[in-house]
């Protein structure tokens, strides 16, 4: 049984502790966190001890930390549970800053800690259904990605500010998910920005529709479609064409009733947002973090949140100057 | 190059005229209806001559004659043409007294006429990819059978005094699909039926909903599920489960749109009725019967029109006994 | 906190186990079993006392029993939890014999026990919604129903003997269900079966294959496909004409991907058996469970046993003497 | 009736001939095409003359010509026509070099000549549906076309050098869809091109792998997916996402049977390709293309061949340079 201490009871440090209860090798050891409704009303429900940071830092029984706090704290947390040779399971992002990023992979490679990054689609039962056979060369070599990405509704205009902008908070997941089925690094980027859902969210400085498209040194390439809002819940689409053919994975949707009238055949829409869509995948990522804890090896190791952000930043420049940056 | 005389101008004859005239080896010869107006309004359009039943009967250069016309004509005009030593093309049935029927096949029979029932759904580009599969044992011994024939929108009740009953006008094509498809004769049938649609069809003497079982030597069932009203167009579907699995054939939508939204996602559809549904059926039927004019053997000769009126007769025994009828 | 003594510690007993362990307000707080590893495993992985049925039936402590037991223990059970005047969680069927069944409903009735029968399509999401969609007239009057389910494989053929055959054993569910979604009393049952899958089902008495079609009052038809083995995983459909338009219920794939190539689009398979398919319809099950036990309106009181039971049988009359029964 | 020249009577020329044959208001009236045994063996067909570029040009009776000849006779034809006062209707593209095209253009305008570019998707019923819901703002505002685009099997190198490469010979059909359904010109477009189905494409200086991105003034964006080569035949879909919801339009498939077992459940693929995905369109085009005789106004006037080649040749621009192009 491995001590788990829950950094943050928001919406989803409650779905982690929910897993990290449910899983039979691990235990809601102790709950940290500013906010004393919170943290109380999570240690009551997992009988589990309330914790300042350094208490938890330092207490000896704890394995691991699962950092589901605010951004801006996720540096310090990291750094200091390596020096106290905890292994770490981190909500993305590991900063908005990428030299402090790298600063803070520095200490956790010095320290040889684990740290995982909770990019939750790695761990989802689709797409990795999608990555196998395309490891498995189901449809030969890889030509042309296209991930699709739309939340069902942008969210409030000041998000955008400590976001750290659409691409480093959204489609962050979707440059980690281009780096992980295309099993390579891209070589140039170009990406295309409005604001077409929300003009506070432009006022705010930041957009809410883009095109990114990434090439590869084999000449294949993948494009990513984003918006802050779809209108029909979330939509979390995936296709690769090869050499010999094509692999989708399309939408899960709410329920599979369809309704034959006057109108149309009505289906049900995509699952409304994340906590629906990959509820499943967050188990998947827990159960691969014990297995980490036990020794097997990581899918998302730290340097996957660096690489993703690093491609956040060089698409913010090609926004921005209207050029394709080569990375 | 074949001169076919095409009797009754109504909208199936209108169709087989079209096809007729399409079809590179044969041609619209001459029109036989009572109605003026619409006789020659098709002459016109096809350069065809105007004929009375008994010319067109003695006319030596017609070589077959494609029955549109009423029902209760059918027997009369096919025992006439194969006296006459033409082909004959008969929309079904041959009529709606089973005596009459054998009657008729037993002048066919004598004459060595080339008689072919028009059972539409025969030459259907799904249902005989389906039917191929199944020849080729693609899902290995039937064991369950299901049609489901749902007409967009209820005939008014006084067809129903006039064209036999729902089992010898409508459900006649899905009992000829299930000896087509099962490639076998049944041994019982049992009908259930009411009237949910129109009280006024079960005030003339009919139904229109309905199931009927069918069973064979096999161990393998039949279920045929019909209404004369889906609210959603011509729902025409078959699903066979066998040894090794199913094997389905679904509608065919509208078009091909998807529209996602607040409401759901919506997709048109099936096309609405036999016309629009079995437009592509209707010119490979004709294709076919040209080419058992040239010799090839005929997919569904006068016996298949037979067979179908008797299970037809056979449920509405059924249905007015409460019984199953061994046949 | 609601104490449970599980019975049954089986592939379902497991199932609830691990349901009641991760309900919020229910706790595993016995496990009564014969085979003493199993009982052993799951009281040390829920912390859970070891009970005979005795002293479960006489602690307390405990709030209600969930029957997962072999089925000719379940009236026993249920009858001493009632005079114990505990709530009763209990698996299908509660019993074979029909006389013994309503025996044992008069014991629960005079003691006016909670008596919950645990039919898990009830509490599947998909069929829900469907149900939902019927009760809110969406497609006006109920005109035709069709359940289709079949098995992945079929089981031994020993089983037959014990079950009770197809009838009480796996039609049941949908007899259940048929009484569920029609919210109304079939009048007339037909039944026919045969052994096509497994010729040794057949020679123990039993049959694989069957069509069951029911007829209601309104006019209305209920029809039962059922198979043993689909070959292609468990086969779980609903389809509901109305007056109005038509509502299905499609299969739960085991995953979205889909795989184009020279042999065509490939999509996952249904979900193989009832423990992946109706894996959170258990969850759902127990939480409304719990809700019962807090006082809420029971969705399957011990009648729908009863009834599904009667229907089974009455079934078993029309198949063996060949004709239909008349409810 | 309107008596058509038809130019050409390879693959497209065959298919409009037919259509012409079949449409009420037109007839093949002569055949024009250097290759003798072709011309010789349509016009038999369609009871045609057999003429020459200048007969048929000077021919009174004539009153529109079909141009399904080689690429490199379209302007002289055009010109040649427009002189005599024939309409035209003509396959795409109008040349390969934007000049000529222009000119080509003046010469019809000056002429007040009715010129009809065939691009066949305009009348494809599916995309048309499409098209009229966002003419409807069945989903608001466009924010994202998606146009997916790709040939069932690469054409030979040899044909690179002949065709003007991949973005005026195949994407120009892409190029058309994205003015036609934004329903506004881009303002930049940047094109990405490898060489991954077949390094003789490349070798003889073009692409066969493709992704364009357009953007336009709204703030809304195209992009255009491309390959030579799919592996399961003729990929077209297009998707449009607005400020209220998704538009999809599918693939057609070559039948609607699926097939479940071991395997999976697998349906047929896209139909193989643009004869039979677009048959019908081809249909819908000629139709329009009478109407267009009698005075309708045009849905491709000539301009719409200009615009789409000025798009192919900035995409060239841009693949060249590795950088946006401006428009």
């Amino acid at each position: 049984m491995f001590n788990i201490a829950l950094f943050g009871v928001g919406r989803i440090g409650r779905i982690h502790g929910q897993n990290i209860h449910d899983h039979a090798q691990t235990n809601v050891y102790s709950i940290i966190d500013p906010y004393k409704a919170g943290r109380e009303e999570l240690a009551k429900k997992y009988n589990a001890k309330i914790q300042t940071v350094e208490e938890a830092m330092q207490d000896p029984n704890i394995d691991a930390i699962c950092i589901c706090s605010a951004t801006d704290t996720h540096v310090n947390f990291i750094e200091m549970a390596s020096q106290h040779g905890k292994a770490i399971f981190c909500e993305k992002p590991i900063d908005l800053d990428l030299a402090k990023v790298r600063q803070c992979l520095k200490v956790v490679e010095d320290n040889d800690t684990t740290l995982f990054i909770a990019f939750n689609r790695r761990y989802d039962t689709h797409f990795n259904e999608l990555k196998t056979r395309l490891n498995n060369q189901a449809i030969g070599q890889i030509e042309s990605l296209i991930i699709t990405s739309r939340d069902p509704a942008a969210p409030p205009a000041e998000y955008a500010k400590t976001s750290g902008g659409m691409y480093r908070d959204m489609t962050i997941h979707d440059f980690d998910m281009v780096r992980y089925l295309m099993n390579a690094e891209p070589t140039t980027i170009t990406a295309y920005g409005s604001c077409m859902v929300n003009p506070e969210i432009g006022e705010a400085g930041d957009i809410d529709t883009s095109v990114v498209v990434l090439t590869f040194a084999s000449g294949a390439f993948a494009t990513i479609n984003n918006s802050r809002r779809s209108g029909y819940g979330y939509d979390q689409r995936i296709e690769v064409h090869g050499s010999q053919g094509l692999l989708t994975a399309s939408n899960i949707t709410e329920n599979s009733v369809k309704q034959f009238g006057d109108q149309g055949a009505i289906e049900s829409n995509p699952e409304y947002f994340f906590l629906q869509r990959y509820a499943e995948a967050y188990k998947n990522e827990w159960n691969h973090f014990v297995e980490v804890l036990g020794g097997a090896e990581s899918r998302s190791p730290g340097i996957d949140g660096e690489r993703a952000l690093a491609l956040a930043d060089a698409a913010l420049v090609s926004l921005t100057t209207n050029k394709t940056v080569v990375l």
